[in-house]
């Protein structure tokens, strides 16, 4: 039936083309919009519109920005000598929970995947360079994902910029807090006993 | 950091009034939405308006349409002197997957529940009282949700509509098939043998 009322099936298939949202799903929520208020659909639209209209990449960090900087490079605060470089801006929001980073970010938009024709020169490592070159920037945090594209990424990035002088580290590996040893894998265990640290 | 960039912010709010989508969820969504194109987002605000300002009830039988009709009223090969009760418009796509219903519809607009302050006025319940009026149909099939308010409510309308000799029946309840008898609950149990055919 709902294929043909075409205005439901039409909002279903744009819900569907968000990331990790079902068939079924999209159809449930396109039936939520159908009980919002006139005004409660026209908002949503455009917040949908705004958002893409207003957010763009601070010039600075490569980071979303509805503003001229980031909130990031905007705050004073932070410490600019030390670039915590992570992949997308949804992995900023994940270190900024632990309140703990105080330094800055650079967004790469991306990791290395010659597989998916990503190439480093279809990632912001231009910009990353240029940020490092005036010399004030004492360590580079490569914080890319723990997997076969990341640390790659993670490994070109260091070859660049170690020659320059900068300390570049990366995340420690091991068995995350509150994990089974039983249930954790091999290389896990193995990245958890090589990077054992005095008591 | 998500929070202070406002149209993100907002446009994830907007995600979260969906019916079953988290926090989490409508971020990841509003970040979807930034990786569209401008063209993409604007055609997907546009389909939460059109849906909200052309889907309408349909005036027999409840259940939306962008049409006059609906789609299963307006079309001559169904038979009219079968109405199938439901509480909803995505009950009537549930019941239209199993492709055997030829009879038509009619939606309530949900269900008995005085708690949540929904009276039998406030269903569409007058208007299945008119259609059955003229005495052209013949059977009435009960389709509400087997939980305490549609039981109440299927209960109620066979009350009002059986003095007006007109058959009304029920889904019929038992174990659902593919399940294990092992895992299911007394009362399905209960109706299954209650219910139980010849071979």
């Amino acid at each position: 039936m709902a294929e043909y009322i075409e205005s439901l099936q039409r909002l279903a298939e744009q819900f569907a083309r968000l990331g990790g949202v079902g068939k079924k799903s999209a159809m449930r929520m396109a039936f939520s919009v159908l009980d919002m208020t006139e005004d409660g659909a026209r908002e949503f639209a455009q917040a949908i519109i705004e958002a893409k209209e207003k957010i763009h990449l601070c010039p600075v960090c490569q980071n979303i920005t509805d503003k001229e900087l980031c909130p990031i490079c905007e705050d004073s605060a932070r410490d600019k000598s030390t670039i915590c470089v992570v992949s997308d801006a949804k992995a900023v929001i994940s270190m900024e929970k632990v309140r703990e980073y105080r330094g800055v970010y650079h967004v790469l938009g991306g990791v290395i995947s010659p597989l998916n024709g990503i190439t480093p020169d279809k990632l912001k490592i231009k910009e990353l360079l240029e940020r490092v070159s005036d010399g004030s920037v004492k360590e580079v945090i490569v914080a890319t994902n723990p997997n076969v594209e990341g640390e790659a990424t993670a490994m070109y990035i260091a070859k660049i910029l170690k020659p320059l002088g900068i300390k570049v580290t990366r995340l420690a590996y091991g068995v995350p807090m509150g994990a089974d040893l039983e249930y954790a894998d091999e290389v896990t265990l193995y990245r958890a006993i090589e990077g054992r640290r005095d008591y």
